[in-house]
């Protein structure tokens, strides 16, 4: 498997006190989800362990039905995470703050210069399957920087929708686990929280 | 592509107040080192902006050498990564208390009760590629609980090594880019930081 390195973005409205998260449809999580909701009669044969794997589902699925030999799809929704502004590493001519900031404009449709973006780490990615690098940024916008819509590119089959989620809810948003999130939020909030939130003066509720 | 939830675990050795960590070589970390060094010529087809992916590589590589056309090898180094212990949720008859602790045995050589364990919260990982969910603990371990080497299940291909990460050196270690770690470690220490620390009345120097 070919992989890429990546960046990912911490975004902060500081007009409105909000972080702003992108919402994203998933095929991995969405077939993760029908992979859990199979009956066990429908488990393909897998490498290990996978034969109970399907002891989850509720057990009327599994009986009379006369779709009993189709596996069940989840909704949609199954398969939505949020997620920080990010995008993989793809043009060798732009440095990684410019690959960041073209993230931040056509996902969440904020204009914001390279020299605003603050690194917070580097870390890989997925070791198990991937192995890319992951580096991190935070960056402070303002309504005033909102240029468009954002929402990706609809033509390499992006489905994003933008969220913002308020700096007074975030620690709650952010251990809410029935919110199927990405470290990298979880972990971005903790970070704000211990690094930023003094400069604002506001409790992020930990 | 199949794929399972996981479970990763941040150990604290309360004895010698330091983390547990596991040091281990990632395939998939490995070749995308490799990759990176890969001299353009030798640059398979990509689907997408794989075409100037090697500018990285050294010049000297790529000129005058009888070995010009055979990718030249990261050493093994390249390929190690710090993590939290952790291990897939394989195994339907076990809870993920049950799987996190025996892969504290397994990888670390301590033997806790899944009372002791505190989750922390769950995530999804890979979102891109996988998509499962990872559930992380908390657990305090002491020299006493130490029954074994670790160093995980060679029959199984794994190469582990424990490593211990003094709790006063560990934000340093946590933002040191040079070491290459996943997030889990980074969040996790920042976690610690935030909900134990005290107890401890210790610095993380944060």
């Amino acid at each position: 498997m070919r992989t890429h390195d990546s960046v990912s973005v911490l975004i902060f409205n500081t007009t409105s006190h909000c972080f702003i998260l992108v919402k994203q449809f998933r095929p991995a999580v969405y077939m993760c989800e029908w992979e859990r909701m199979k009956p066990a009669h429908a488990e393909p044969e897998g490498e290990q362990g996978g034969e109970g794997r399907a002891t989850d589902a509720p057990e009327e699925e599994q009986e009379g039905s006369e779709e009993a030999n189709r596996p069940h799809q989840p909704p949609a929704s199954a398969g939505v995470t949020y997620e920080l502004c990010a995008g993989i590493v793809d043009k060798p001519h732009l440095s990684l703050e410019e690959i960041a900031c073209q993230e931040v404009l056509e996902e969440c449709g904020y204009e914001v210069p390279v020299a605003k973006l603050r690194r917070i780490t580097s870390f890989r990615s997925g070791v198990g399957v991937m192995g890319a690098k992951q580096t991190m940024f935070y960056v402070e916008v303002s309504d005033e920087n909102r240029v468009g819509e954002g929402g990706g590119q609809p033509q390499e089959g992006e489905l994003i929708e933008v969220v913002k989620v308020p700096l007074h809810e975030a620690m709650t948003f952010a251990y809410d686990e029935s919110i199927p999130k990405t470290m990298g939020v979880i972990f971005s909030f903790m970070w704000f929280h211990s690094n930023m939130a003094p400069k604002y003066k506001i409790s992020t509720n930990v």
